[in-house]
């Protein structure tokens, strides 16, 4: 059996370093085009999100920062939000632009056809630079639902250049100590074209921008049968991988837990990260998740989640790197893919209890969360008002 | 340029003769689970869904039905809505049941396990027979959102033991008269197993069912590269093959217009019907569009189908059926090949022009309609009320 | 750490009964239509591969049975192949039959339209009866490289129909103890239409042969994205699973090793097996492999397979069923995932090799073939003679 | 119906100067790992391959220059073999270099972890720059079969910076007049990770290495659901399409002819070209076929797939571009896609016949070629010596 010691003290350093951003949305409500269910505790603005997302944190311990998605987390006060999030113990990460869930952005935001749509939706994002400025975020990430659903429906290559255009304005705003992530998306919602569909295209606007533009990979976001982690890769060769966001998909963008349909291929995903030395927490690659907990309970949904990268990272750190080299220039496939093989059938989870207990944290978060009554107080308490969902 | 004149009786007859039946829903707003937009002159109720429905009848002269879906198009009196339908030249079609909107259905419905839970479902279906009785419907069109997001979230085969219970509960309460069809769906809105995913699965619950359990084949539920039409022959084989679901699709369920993704097989799946005789109005096989307008306007949208669902009609009717099994028995791969694609080349555009005037109709249903200022008049007369959407 | 005595008694039964089918052409090449790589080593006839298949045996003690495929495992004297095998401790398993790879074939064989060369396929068919009686094998499986590259090549009903006369010609050869197992496959090497493309397809056929034709399941022949455990599931329920070919694939019939893509699902695989209670050995299911080593070695890559195998198997029966149970009749959705998780996360490597102690093996199979010397003493001796391969 | 007429005098030229190159291996025999059939008439060397693609371009008058692969069409005088091609009216094309049969690329060409392998792939590069220089072709041409089968197999990123250092020295080797296109493919023969699986990949080296390289989109090299006219407009926006490789599939590389399996999806592609104004003879795009003609004669094939590409870009230049921008704008979904539409649904056939007239050409290459006599003659003449193929 595995423990903290197998570990070498670099490898042991950069797990007990790992942190992984929580999306404030995880915690509302969401569902599918059929039916949004409603559950009993679930916050109604993004004060309760944040104390939701906190908890996450006392029991990992792993996870001090929530991403924030605007308007949906839009408040009056953004300073008392942060300081809101400090007294938690957690502080505000990326922000996210929203700009597909207005009338107006029909057939797009910034690369609208309309020119006074596409302003609209370039001042949104300098509004989130606002929110950045506000709640000391240093990151505006960028996922635009924009696209089109028939062919001929708009002009493939014009909407390119007026995105060209929008990032550039958007860029321009940011100060020098803030960076803007891109995200791309395979389809969904737009049916025949996505505008940034892979992540070359999302790498030719990083390139266009500058330095401070780097692209944003989420798991769901492929072509079925596509090898992320060599995308991974690339993207690290070409030192613009930026950030994950990190789920987990059977068919479409399902937002399923990280882990939960293939953890094999997390597995591999970590061991590229780790390969390329980008565990360390000054690489510039943010670890973040963004999942849909459409039937399992939000809360515990997240700390399973952390719990499940926390595992494919410790495996990914046990690999035996000397012996995978080796066996990669001998030729020998099985003994080098064993070597992966090994550490992938390794029971992490007793190395991961310990060093938690170390942190003075409980061996079994999700346990302990359990346990803590925390959920029965949230149903309690949170009554009357509007659950917060994708659409607030 | 080929003329009506190129079909031979049979052939011609049969084009003239085609209906397909049309979907209340299509009428009213629908979106993703990103955003619903909503358009002017959406109708707030199943009476003015019938009245737009009646249109695209009125310019297509081929689209005499209506297929309710049931909560949505729920009216106190059945028999109003009938005799509303008729004065407008249309009649009631399929009835679907929906048993996904319900905070109780989150586990499913007629495979959830909890009993009660499982008999309110059923209980929903026997109210569906019950609108078919005051109606004047004779199908009951079963389409479940059951499924699971997480492998071990329930019991696969359990599942399968409730669902044939229940299906055979709710067969037993069809008269005679009366046919049960069932649809099956790759995935969505379960992510991890959907109970009824594939033709042989609802194929296998039809055969339990009896003669009058037929399956429904929706053109946007198959995995990537499914041969369609190979499905369609074989159901067609098999005397299950009760009807289509027509709409297109790029990668999921998109549910755009038929013949808008992939014209090609719309004309390979109008050529297996044709092969097995299956156009003639007594074979059982209803043709029915089952789409989402998400971004176009809808009526149009509809009139642009039926008229896709036509051409590719008109060119399976040309096929050199002769020509064809002699190239093939020859072992003639481009011949065979050639004739099929002689017909696909061909612009019937003409020939279904000449059709409609003879009918009586505008050669050009889709610019007549625009001629006609409908569209005007609902956007001026629907004012207030709640546009009719797929929640309501 | 998960030992023997963490299994109940039933349990532990099963695993150490378990037994895994291997295919004798696994021994020769193979590779892609760009390339087979030949090794040095490799069976020159169906003996050699018999003594080779014989030493995955030796060190697993877990593959007791060679599959053959006719003609490419063609002998004089099948007697006398029937006793080599004995002698090594194996025997024959099942009989497969190649329709494929004669110019005749061009066109297809058991769907063909020249009905000569339709009578030919089939008693190639009878042909490998007779090896049944020869050797002892019980089991006819079938599988067709059938299909049309282009629409209209063939009519796809008519094919349907041929299939169906053909097949019921050599259902009628077979003996009361004999079986038939018709396999199907998604695509390859017909790139248009296959002619037993899905489960549906193969159980249509099945059901109207009779009582002794079953469904094989070759893991690798699917659609992407298809729920391979929910189709092991359905044809469970319906008495028809007659076989698995186990694989691994990450975008067409790659033929990896199993488990090797993705191990998950070969656990959730398992794990519908030991829900039926399809492990015992009288459940008519047999576990059989079905690979191509291009790369890598192929003795060890087999010994690699059958343990993957057992790996899965062993964490599906550490299950804990009345847990899983449980909470999927609550509705928890993380704890039912929970448990199916444990299992899977268990390194289960320890428990496998004191099973293998305690049947006087070496705990580590693939170790103890690599130090055994076959490989130097088979390259050594194998000199001359054609390597056998796909065509041979 | 349309006529020459209908194309303005720009368009009219265009599509008279549309010229497609012609791949001398699908003259001879190809074929899928189960099977490759021999066909009678097949040339047995270069020099053949090279008289039969004249024959296709003598009927299309559009297919003046044939590409090589090169070991398959070494010849010990490549100077006689440009005098033979232009001796029967066309000229050498591309030269495709071709590093995966033989037994020391098992691991890799360009990639290959070994040296010494390494250094022998560079070399046959240099050695199609020769045969470049001895022949007046202007393009080397790659595509690699190199990637892992396994997870670990081989180190990722040490591969793309071999890949780099390897396509460095290749590069530099070209003459100021020459330059590399280098080809992407999702997989095959590599099943786990193939070095240069996507656009992108393909666009970063090409940037490293300069502007003389350019990417090559094969239409059978993506994932399922790729929007493939996407991509053609963004190299095309990145000044660097260098190349299609035209072929058609239903699920993997089938290498069908173009336009057999989605001719919409090649229309859409060939309107992204008109869009881009890329179709104009020196835009540097080469537009080419790259197909196996496994079960369909060889000559007729490439005739049909000439004539295929031919109506797909005559329907692109019927687009009405005004109308089509005009909806566009507007927002007039409908519209818009119904622009694009009525070009497609245009029979262009007889345009096409019309043009060759003028040329002096029969109006059907495909039955003046059927009428030539020529297949009788080839197999009547070509007795003896082994039939051209993929290994030879």
């Amino acid at each position: 059996m595995v423990s903290l010691s197998d570990l070498d003290p670099q490898a042991r350093s950069l797990l007990e370093q790992q942190t992984i951003e929580l999306p404030s949305w995880a915690f509302g409500n969401s569902g599918t085009r059929f039916k949004v269910f409603t559950t009993a505790g679930t916050p109604r603005d993004p004060f309760e999100k944040l104390a939701d997302a906190a908890r996450v944190n006392a029991y990992t311990g792993a996870a001090p920062r929530v991403s924030l998605h605007i308007p949906w987390d839009r408040v009056d006060d953004f300073e008392a939000l942060k300081v809101h999030a400090e007294s938690l113990g957690v502080r505000i990460g990326m922000i996210n632009s929203n700009v597909f869930q207005d009338d107006d952005y029909k057939f797009g935001s910034l690369c609208n056809p309309d020119e006074s749509i596409r302003a609209k939706a370039i001042r949104a994002h300098l509004d989130c630079i606002d929110v950045m400025g506000a709640t000391g975020s240093d990151s505006l990430k960028v996922w635009l639902a924009d696209g089109i659903n028939y062919p001929g429906q708009d002009d493939l290559r014009a909407r390119q250049e007026r995105l060209d255009d929008s990032l550039a304005q958007i860029y321009a705003a940011l100060s020098r100590n803030q960076q803007m992530v891109l995200e791309y998306k395979f389809f969904e919602p737009a049916f025949y074209a996505t505008d940034v569909p892979d992540w070359g295209t999302s790498l030719m606007h990083c390139q266009a921008l500058g330095p401070r533009a780097k692209v944003v990979l989420d798991t769901g976001h492929h072509a079925p049968g596509t090898n992320i982690e060599f995308i991974v890769m690339q993207l690290l060769r070409a030192g613009r991988l930026g950030a994950f966001d990190f789920n987990s998909r059977f068919y479409a963008d399902d937002d399923l837990m990280v882990g939960a349909a293939d953890p094999f291929q997390l597995f591999r995903i970590l061991h590229e990260i780790v390969r390329a030395d980008a565990l360390r927490p000054d690489s510039g690659v943010t670890f973040m998740l963004d999942q849909c907990h459409n039937l399992e309970d939000k809360i515990p949904g997240e700390i399973r989640s952390v719990m499940n990268v926390q595992e494919a990272t410790a495996k990914a750190l046990l690999v035996d790197r000397e012996a995978l080299t080796a066996a990669q220039l001998a030729g020998d496939v099985l003994a080098a893919n064993g070597v992966l093989m090994d550490a992938y059938n390794t029971d992490v989870r007793p190395l991961l209890a310990e060093l938690r207990e170390e942190k003075g944290l409980a061996p079994d978060p999700l346990a302990a969360y359990l346990a803590s009554g925390y959920q029965a107080r949230i149903e309690a308490e949170r009554i009357g008002g509007a659950q917060a969902g994708w659409g607030a």
